[in-house]
């Protein structure tokens, strides 16, 4: 068992739980940067580490398997020994960049098809496949590979959708189970590597179902069956509004055992995963710190802040009296000047700001679920960063 | 007198010395990068002080004028401030950029008339004007505001630029003398800032003359006579051949004061800087070092390196033996990928890694004048950096 769950909330489904996994633990709920090209966007693993305090990032499979290609990372021994990041990875599976990047999908019962964004080549991607290429990366965590259905969906399509992705879990299983190991570097060569854990590959399967409850429950019940070492909630925050993002939680995790991570993709904004750690999610990922942060946007207790706004010109005070102390030094004034003058380094330093925001948040809500104090800590957060205060 | 002269090579004018400064001592032979908007460009001032070892950065008048504009840096406390660095820095005049970048160029007695490159709004640079600029932003060492003759130039125009730029230097040093220390912030405001030495702001004079050694000696001998803390060559690498680079700085070098330091103003290449160094020269600038990096090209012993080319897609060594020990981790083919993925972490590398290779020149060349080696070093560096071992 990878996963000890510490303490879960009196009044909500809000917990804490250390997730082991062999490159380290993970206390949770936690937030995952996005490593999509093996490394986060404009900023270094020291950095994420010192400044950030990240624990685990995500890396694309779909980039990473067209960029730098599979056998470059084989033979540099994998995505930790490559991008120099020693912590845990968690990759995807491809999926989702599938459909949304990818040109002339053709999904049939063996996989996807499709003409990759950069040359149009066309690639195959399928459970087996994208199960192979995710251990050759040796992620601590792997997905599954499913199919992620549009906003809105029709019920009978999320349906036949939602079976497909069964079927599919079945095949990454049965793959994951018989050959994973011949394929992680770190299995493979354990000496070299700077593992934590004699734990294996770990997989995660995602539950589907769109907007309808009967769906969500019945995808959740499938995968438990198949067993997986976690569970995902996939298929939200694609433009959907956000109560709906919230049901699909809701139909969700009730159905998911107690003693695995859950985990909700590709999402949120601070009051969001707020929301989601009283609804009993447990790990999150999201580009959007980092994607915002290079359009000059910080976050503070107080919302958002646009650091190209007038009104910071002469402003001494630090993007946020949060910031971690290495970035206390850097004015509003300065970084708005670096943004204006299209130096990267205002891009990097709102992106370590933001980061460590939102590990900040995750470390808070620990603390809170700890004291036993999660509920007026949610409150009290949301109400000043929505300006309602 | 902030100059103490250390060794002096008995084979060559090569030298070492501290240049004492109001923010800290310098040694020489240095290398200063370019810090052209307020900081180096990709780099934050806690990497180029751990990483690259700077001692000194170079700021540019012409473009901190124009953004974030002097009253921001003025409010914010001066540039070292605004920027976070608290080391010393050096502001050029302006006058380049205006030969370089701006357009509808006016010279006339008075100062430079132009339109900026950014909004095209006519800016006045004079000798005056350009002293107040670097004073408000308070650089440890201001440089005259002079005229740069372009490559290749009549000798009548360049002896009627010369007697311009003499003319200019009385008025900078008037000006300097009169009036500098009530616009330094931290002459003004000592108590906050982080001051090592109780100096005011040096002010160096720059020999022009173009490629003719009668002009070259005229403007040294009546900027002597003036009276500077320093003496830079300017005119230098805008397009001539390197043997004229050369002769312009051994037609100067003679008739400038031995305890006074010297200054060959952006370039150059690591031979190049070398040769300049046995020459008697103690300070460079270049943006070379870091806009090169932006396009893929490592320094190396070896001579320069592109790593975006293929035969480095399964290089697992660092870019250099010799680069700097938190750089070693990363192998060329993580860097080829992320500069093909255009991850701006590339460019960051790649610049860290090339201000490390000629800071560590400068730090090399000192160690080997003080052993009385820099001849040797000097040839063996060449032959194996031009591949002509």
């Amino acid at each position: 068992m990878s996963f000890t769950l510490h303490h879960t909330c009196p009044d909500t489904s809000a917990r804490t739980g250390t997730l082991k996994t062999a490159h380290g633990d993970i206390q949770t709920p936690i937030f995952m940067p996005v490593g999509t090209q093996g490394m986060v966007k404009t900023l270094s693993p020291d950095e994420l580490i010192d400044i950030v305090g990240a624990e685990i990032i995500l890396g694309n499979t779909y980039h990473l398997n067209l960029r730098p290609g599979l056998e470059v990372i084989r033979q540099m021994g994998g995505l930790h020994k490559f991008s120099t990041w020693e912590k845990p990875i968690l990759t995807d599976s491809g999926g989702f960049q599938v459909w949304s990047l990818a040109k002339l999908r053709k999904i049939t019962e063996e996989g996807v098809s499709f003409a990759n964004h950069i040359d149009g080549s066309r690639t195959m991607l399928s459970p087996e496949a994208s199960m192979e290429i995710q251990a050759t990366l040796g992620s601590d965590i792997a997905m599954l590979f499913d199919e992620c259905p549009p906003y809105p969906c029709e019920e009978k399509y999320a349906a036949n959708s939602l079976a497909l992705t069964t079927r599919w879990a079945r095949r990454c299983k049965e793959w994951h189970q018989e050959n994973a190991s011949k394929h992680v570097p770190w299995q493979l060569k354990p000496e070299g590597a700077n593992l934590q854990h004699d734990l294996p590959q770990q997989i995660f399967g995602i539950v589907q179902g769109s907007i309808y409850s009967d769906l969500r429950e019945q995808s959740a019940k499938e995968l438990v069956e198949i067993g997986f070492d976690g569970y995902a909630v996939g298929g939200i925050s694609v433009g959907e509004p956000e109560h709906e993002m919230l049901r699909a939680i809701e139909n969700a995790v009730p159905f998911l055992p107690e003693d695995k991570p859950r985990y909700a993709m590709g999402l949120g904004t601070p009051p969001q995963m707020l929301e989601m750690i009283a609804r009993g999610v447990d790990m999150f990922d999201c580009v959007m710190p980092t994607r915002v942060a290079r359009h000059g946007l910080a976050f503070t207790l107080d919302g958002p802040l646009h650091i190209k706004n007038k009104e910071f010109e002469f402003d001494a005070a630090p993007l946020d009296e949060t910031t971690h102390p290495a970035l206390q030094k850097y004015s509003r004034s300065f970084i708005r000047h670096l943004f204006r003058a299209k130096e990267m380094l205002a891009l990097r330093l709102l992106s370590l700001h933001n980061l460590h925001f939102f590990l900040r948040l995750m470390q808070q809500s620990r603390e809170h679920i700890e004291a036993g104090t999660f509920v007026e800590f949610k409150t009290q957060f949301t109400k000043r960063y929505l300006n309602q205060s």
